[in-house]
This record gives C-alpha cells, sequence and structure tokens, in this order.
C-alpha cells in the first residue's frame, strides 16, 4: 500500500500506516524526493507510529531518506517510534544517530520549526 | 571546459553546465580562490543541477572547495544535487555533512543572505 504524503505549509508528512513492503519504502523515497523539488519543501516528517515492527531495511531506508533530504537542502524528522521499536532497535543495534527524531506529530512539526530558524541563525549547517 | 563564474554583487556564481573532467574541478578550485581575493565575495553558490552523475572526486573536490572557502572568509552552497544524484550519494556514503545545500539557485542565494546576516550579528566570526 503506497504511503499518503500530506503537504502542510512547507513541511510534508508522510504518514505509515500499515507495515511496508520493501517495494513501498523505495515508492516512498521517490515520492518524497519529487515532492521536495516541486513544493519546494523545507522539511519532512515521517510517521511511523503504526509501525510495531522496523526492519534492518525500513531503518536503513528511512535514515537514507534523510541523508538524501539534506542533500536536496531539506531536514527530516522521523516521529512516533513506539517504545518496543526503540527497544529492538537498540537491541539489534540500529542506530539512527545521525537522524532527528521526535515524540509525535507534533513535536516533530515543532522540531523542524526550530531546525528552520536556527539553520537560518547558523546557516542551515 | 572551463566552468563559468558570474559575479553577482558579493556572490560568486559557478553553474556547471556538463560532466567535469578532474583537471575542470582543480582549475575551477583554483578560479574561485583567486576570483574570492579578488572580488572580496563574501560567498559561492556552485550549481550542480546539470550534473547527473557526481563521482567521488567531484564531490570531494566540492567539500574542499567549500572548506578553503571558509578559509578564505566565505560561506559555500551546493545546490541543485538531483535525487538520483543525492541516491547515488548516499548509496555510496559520500556525504557533504559539513556543507550547505539548497534545492535550487534561488533558495541557494537565500541561504547564503541569511549566512551573513548570522556572520554580521556574530561580528563576523
Amino acid at each position: 500500500m503506497p504511503v499518503p504524503i500530506l503537504k502542510q505549509g512547507a513541511v510534508l508528512i508522510a504518514s505509515i500506516q500499515t507495515a511496508l513492503t520493501d517495494t513501498d519504502v523505495l515508492r516512498l523515497q521517490d515520492k518524497l524526493m519529487e515532492q521536495i523539488g516541486r513544493y519546494r519543501s523545507r522539511g519532512i516528517v515521517v510517521d511511523v507510529t503504526a509501525l510495531d515492527v522496523m526492519d534492518s531495511f525500513v531503518s536503513r531506508s528511512l535514515r537514507g531518506i534523510a541523508h538524501m533530504t539534506r542533500l536536496r537542502g531539506a531536514e527530516t524528522v522521523i516521529v512516533g517510534i513506539q517504545p518496543e521499536v526503540a527497544f529492538a532497535m537498540v537491541q539489534l543495534g540500529t542506530s539512527m544517530e545521525d537522524v532527528h527524531t521526535a515524540l509525535d506529530l507534533e513535536e516533530g512539526l515543532a522540531l523542524l520549526e526550530s531546525l528552520g530558524g536556527e539553520a537560518e541563525r547558523r546557516g542551515g549547517s
């Protein structure tokens, strides 16, 4: 099932509803990269609240999305990683170290906003 | 083919039109460093929109240019990294972490402007 992407001002919100196949993940990646260009978005929030399992392919792809987004001049925040998913990720040694994360959508949007302001103050570094 | 460098106010714009040989890249680097001094530029925008491949030498050189520019007291923004180029860079683990990136020329110039303001607020440091 394709992941719906909502446009909210300068932010794209990808809300993952069900477990993703590898194809879904790659399609999400392509769609996000294309829409960043089209809508000149400043940030992406990927909401994984509905995921109760996050395998290594999905988490690697999310990190990939975050890095690509940065190369295109925007920022990504992953929100809603469930406690048991976080537990499993730590056990498996999957890190999201270089990716912004937040508790939920609201916190994620606030984080993006502060990143934007910060980027302007510091110049995006 | 040498890369044309346009001077727009306090900013130099290097617009890469075709795939670059290693010699072209080194020549671009020298020319930018020389012109920063001559025109007392505050920033450089390198537009890579036309590149559909960015090999490790080119991306390393662009990072080098960004670092050198900073040592000369100016800032560099790389703009127009294409989605497929971003994808390949992430796959290959080529990072541009310490370099400013923006979606296109317009965003790049806006970013440089905000960087300039920041530098002035902080006293040019």
